[in-house]
């Protein structure tokens, strides 16, 4: 499985951490996993004989990577001449231009190499543009660390729920917003407060309003939606209401009556983010930085999934990605 | 798919009655299902061109199946004459002799036939015999339904969290107890009359021990332990301690702490099935009949499912079973 992982970030480095533990459980499994080239902004590494993942773990500057490194080329070309069978996609979310993800994994696709990605923007732009290319190029393309993190609700619904009818989905998909709802239902405090808070432990993205104004969970409505219930959505068909107005007051009112506030993301025959009065002992209620995924089918009738969103768990669903690419890949070799 | 089904009461012929409404949905995922009988204690009914499954599930009475119906045959010598691809086995559980379960999956196995069960009973008797066996014959042995009802834990463990090690188990798996702690922490309710409760709501076992003594919550725990975490446990193995001692007092005092009492089947180093106090804000605090499971690995650190564990709704486990099954057959042929 000779691969390529574009991104040098948090997760890009997470993952290659993990995967370097992991290689002996990779093997076993009959994956033959080989990092031919990492690209980041100021060029890329690249060893056709696999780079050494010791050792570009413990790099804490990629260009130190001196033999190998090529400044200045760019990840296109890495992807383009890598003949790899894999593309990791770890950049940052750009939500407007899809960029630079965007261009990677088209670029991938349409070369016949497989995409696993943690890049939310490419798919909420062109969902069905990348999905209907990789369905004719033959290849695969695995998004699942892109909705809640951890929460495996693409292969789930893929592989555990085959008979079933999707019905509605609903959902807490933004960890940092549920910090701050349960900071107000649990202290009482502000929306300013927990806002605070959650800046100084370093959960908000760059730019806050992503999270309390339900940017961030609508971009995962549209993946959800598209992947899961066939639809062909974008950023504006979804309703969006953020947190930012909600008073401890309201909470506190909820709060007396059994019920909390929670930013909820719903696919159904609408699409919404906003937020809505969840009772305290239903499933989706659940607080922290914990994300909940609530799905209602014919036949199962309802599955809620719970755990963490963000962060090194991410990488959970990555690998998993990863795995079940190159046993695909495998397949049909 | 050339399938016979063992055992038609609620559950054998709920999934028949959803196989005939999804029929069309199969053959788009090119299953051609067809099913040439079905045996019961009377005899059984055979159709070597497949049987009307409207006209099946139109029955009270199988031998009333007049031109089909092959009465004082046993199951057995139908999985053997069947040639069939699949048995689906759906008779009740017995924890003793795992009979007449036990000997329907060894025969269909022995001839290679894969097996789709929702009876505990054998899997916690010989599942590593079982397993070895369809190991050894090259064919499939689900058993999705047998713990948790709906909830695809074994599925979601092997195709969902392929990268992960899975640490630790616990979970809420007998929904009838949980009916009758949840219903004692709402109502105040002392167990007995909580107990009658879910009698005359239909919900408990013939045998009410089976339910409120930890009985099937062992049974589950040893089938977990066994597939997932790679043991080989069983029954006497797990410490029991039933939840008929729980008083309303213990119920209300844990309450006033910000507690819940439930009945927690536990794989970790050691095995347990004990009632434990539970925060009311920890994911596997649910109530009513749900069930719950809370996996603890290295990498997604934790991930909670919820569902219903009985029921019509254990169906959409029998029928990813199924699918996943005819998916594989399709793909050796």
């Amino acid at each position: 499985m000779k691969t390529v992982l574009i991104g040098f970030g948090f997760i890009g480095r997470s993952l290659v951490n993990t995967i370097r533990k992991k290689i002996d459980i990779l093997k076993k499994k009959k994956i033959d996993f080989k990092l031919v080239g990492i690209g980041e902004l100021a060029g890329y590494a690249y060893d056709d004989d696999g780079l050494n993942l010791d050792y570009v773990s413990s790099l804490n500057d990629l260009s130190k990577h001196s033999e190998s490194f090529f400044k200045g080329k760019t990840s296109v070309e890495l992807i383009e001449k890598s003949e790899a069978d894999l593309l990791i996609e770890t950049t940052p979310t750009n939500f407007l231009s899809g960029e630079p993800g965007l261009t990677h994994i088209k670029t991938a696709l349409d070369i016949g190499i497989h995409v696993v990605t943690s890049n939310k923007g490419p798919l909420v732009l062109a969902f069905k543009k990348l999905s209907n290319l990789a369905e004719k190029r033959g290849v695969e393309l695995k998004y699942e660390a892109t909705v809640a993190g951890a929460l495996p609700i693409f292969t789930m619904v893929k592989n555990c729920l085959q008979g079933d009818t999707i019905q509605k989905i609903s959902g807490i998909l933004n960890g940092t917003a549920n910090y701050i709802l349960s900071k107000m239902y649990f202290d009482g405090t502000s929306f300013d407060l927990a806002l605070k808070e959650a800046q100084e432990r370093g959960i908000t993205e760059k730019d806050y309003t992503y999270d309390v104004e339900g940017i961030d969970a609508t971009c995962k409505v549209v993946i959800l939606a598209n992947s899961l219930m066939g639809r062909n959505v974008k950023f504006n068909d979804v309703d969006r209401v953020g947190i930012s107005r909600v008073t401890p007051e309201a909470v506190s009112l909820a709060k007396r009556s059994g019920y909390t506030i929670k930013l909820i993301g719903t696919i159904d025959k609408d699409l919404e983010v906003t937020p809505k009065l969840i009772p305290e002992n239903h499933p989706l209620c659940v607080h922290g930085t914990l994300n909940a995924l609530h799905i209602e089918t014919d036949l199962a009738r309802e599955i809620t999934i719970i755990g963490y969103g963000a962060g090194r768990e991410t990488v959970s669903a990555m690998v998993n990605d990863i795995i079940s690419v190159s046993n695909s890949n495998n397949r049909i070799k």
